[in-house]
């Protein structure tokens, strides 16, 4: 386990205070030679207004790079469990990056990305699927992204995977009690029924976390939504109504900068990401006919799909639509009621929803249709939805290591052949959590997408 | 005095962490209302590890916002003077929104840009120029910008601006002294000769503080180069060869974003930026006469002129250049000295710098050059350069209200009449520091243009 100093820049460079951490063994001796703060005497948790000072030793004297406030936490009780040292210093470029140059002269070094959550990790204060949490943490942009990543931070996950190993373990030592009186044949079935029951429960949990996974992603990268219909049909000016809705409510707060999205909305806490769709051309040749074709790649990638349409459709278009979306949430709209030729109809008793893009009108009716479709569970505060790919790919692993130990059971395999499996199956339910040594390549993988300074 | 209780991300959005800043009456209020930390209770100066919770009306539950370090400042020890908060939390935009508009209910408002630095003005910890230092000292970006903004918010300027402010003061009593013995003639001369010494030691101080703002400005903004020569003379080489020697330097220290900055260079902690110039072509109709006027506009915002040629330019050539730079700095230099007939040679005594721009021969030592034309004096810690354009302007006034002391004292007008002209110095001079009650409208001006959270 490395144990040398390092210091990164926290916050974003550019506002009023930057943030610098520096963590390590040798943390208060760097900080200490920049400034009058003996980190080592002060009392832990305690913040210190400080002069940043450089000696120059061309002219004996000390510059004052900074007055800044160190804070000063020590060992375990710090985010990392190391001696750590927190500098808020003028956020301006020159003085940031002169600090980390004189810490690193002072001999610490530039963090890598995810470092301090690593030695968090590496010293026991959080477990792999909780340090990944951080940095989801960051990067969430809405509630329901937040809830997910707050819900994995506090040990949700780890907890329900502690709950899971502890079954396989528990079926583990069953199959070595029938082992050890594998000559009782009365015994052997009377656990085999337990064991059964046992396997089914723990092949059900993990089922469903594997399964969550979908809704995950889902509320992780947004909700693909595609918008299909002919053209003038109103595909913009529908798609203009639901994003111009959201962004007065996103910029309602001032000082904070919005990122540059195109083509998402948020509802109730859910972004659903609206795919590039080519609006449907009717051909010369090929009138009343839609060219369903163009869509199909946007209705491929999506999960609801908008169709949006001014006038009763055909029945061919009405089938081809249908059969094209299958699987998919179909939500139909019925654009333009504004006009007088427009009428309300249904199709097939499939509902419609009447709006005018142009107006407003039916919006709110849509948007809840649009959240409705996308059919996130409510979460409470200790549901648990799997949001990683890691650890999604680990659950599919387990499933099948369980899996065969219940087609094991069928044939009647004996404890010593199943348990092979068993042993499989904790083996990688504890990848997540990195309960067993992770390889550093593992390990690299995981960090190199943090930011830099967490 | 305002003293209800404001809030401010403090940090540039989009870091690791992200810094919320609260102070004013009920800061410990709202924020203890987020979390478990009672600030009136803990010690000041303390940092405890806590959780942010949200109280959900509907589900009766507490959402957790996120795991955060909350530092306690007390009044007067705080930066603004009043009770003040620090919330570090995960650089999340929800997050850092959530908490914002969860302050906001709890009864902050959010703060104005400056606003903290200006409540630390109206709270006697810091005077205007100081405050107006701390705005300096987040934008410097180089070892120049960022040592006058240092030496600014350590109170050099103010001590400098309270001496003088003795020093009329002192003047003020001798004029006063003169009235009351008004009858005695030979004491009013003996007193003027005093008087005439100290009237023109504070006028001289005055002016070279007024003086100093010409570097000050330069150093602020750059300093101006502009490149001039015929085309082909290689003035895009040598542009590209000066700021790609900087830029290397420059993206040194990971993990700082560099603004995007078009020509400039720094050169020993000081900005160099490059004026745009047309190219100077020679016409058919005048071969041999440089196109002078095109580069006129250029060569009149520049403080150095970098005169490129590549062979010996005629008499009338010089001469023109010379007559066009008066009162700028010079620099010849003989560019693509690689080439065999190109031989170095003196112009008029002006001595010659001899570069190949192509292959980097030459550019210390034109540098070198440039660095000694900007004449930066070399600044101690205690230094004084006036940098701001309001400070100039009182400095300005504060002159001409000591020359009409002068003038007044030479036409032996009676103190009466020369004490109206010294309390006018004096009330403008106070300005600077805003030693004098200062009005709503001007600070507001002063704190605009800071960023907020500060």
């Amino acid at each position: 386990m490395s144990s040398d100093t390092i210091c990164a820049l926290a916050t974003a460079p550019g506002g009023a205070l930057g943030i610098i951490r520096v963590s390590g063994s040798d943390a208060f001796v760097a900080v200490s030679s920049l400034c009058s703060v003996r980190c080592n005497a002060v009392a832990a948790n305690t913040t210190h207004y400080t002069r940043l000072v450089e000696y120059d030793a061309a002219s004996q004297l000390q510059n004052i790079i900074d007055e800044a406030m160190v804070t000063v936490f020590k060992a375990p009780h710090s985010y990392t469990g190391e001696d750590s040292v927190e500098i808020s210093c003028h956020g301006s470029r020159y003085i940031l990056n002169k600090v980390l140059e004189l810490l690193i002269q002072h001999g610490c070094r530039m963090a890598n990305p995810g470092e301090f959550t690593q030695r968090a990790f590496l010293n026991g204060k959080m477990d792999l699927s909780q340090a990944e949490a951080v940095a989801d943490l960051i990067a969430s942009t809405n509630k329901a992204t937040h809830d997910m990543a707050i819900s994995q931070l506090r040990g949700h996950f780890s907890s329900q995977l502690a709950h899971l190993r502890e079954q396989l373990l528990k079926l583990t030592s069953l199959l070595e009690l029938e082992l050890d009186f594998s000559d009782h044949e009365d015994l052997e079935f009377a656990d085999r029924t337990e064991l059964r029951n046992l396997v089914k429960t723990i092949n059900k949990h993990i089922t469903h976390l594997a399964h969550s996974f979908e809704t995950g992603k889902a509320i992780k990268q947004g909700i693909p939504v595609a918008i299909i219909g002919k053209t003038n049909v109103g595909k913009s000016t529908l798609l203009n109504r639901l994003l111009h809705e959201e962004r007065a409510i996103v910029s309602d707060i001032h000082g904070t900068t919005r990122d540059t999205i195109e083509d998402t909305m948020e509802l109730q806490g859910i972004t659903f990401r609206f795919i590039d769709t080519a609006g449907i051309r009717q051909t010369t040749d090929e009138v009343e006919q839609i060219g369903i074709e163009r869509t199909y790649q946007a209705i491929q990638k999506a999960r609801i799909v908008l169709w949006l349409i001014d006038k009763e459709p055909s029945t061919e278009e009405i089938s081809s639509i249908l059969q094209h979306t299958e699987g998919k949430k179909l939500i139909i709209i019925n654009n333009k009621i504004d006009k007088a030729d427009n009428n309300s109809y249904n199709l097939l008793n499939h509902p419609i929803i009447p709006i005018s893009a142009k107006f407003g009108t039916g919006i709110d009716a849509l948007e809840q249709a649009i959240y409705q479709a996308a059919d996130i569970p409510t979460l409470t505060d200790t549901d648990v939805i799997v949001t990683n790919a890691r650890h999604y790919d680990a659950l599919v692993r387990a499933k099948k290591s369980i899996q065969r130990v219940i087609d094991g059971m069928e044939l009647q395999l004996s404890g010593d052949l199943l348990s092979e499996d068993l042993r499989q199956a904790l083996d990688t339910l504890s990848e997540i959590t990195g309960g067993q040594i992770t390889p550093n390549e593992v390990l690299g993988n995981i960090f190199k997408n943090f930011c830099v300074g967490k």
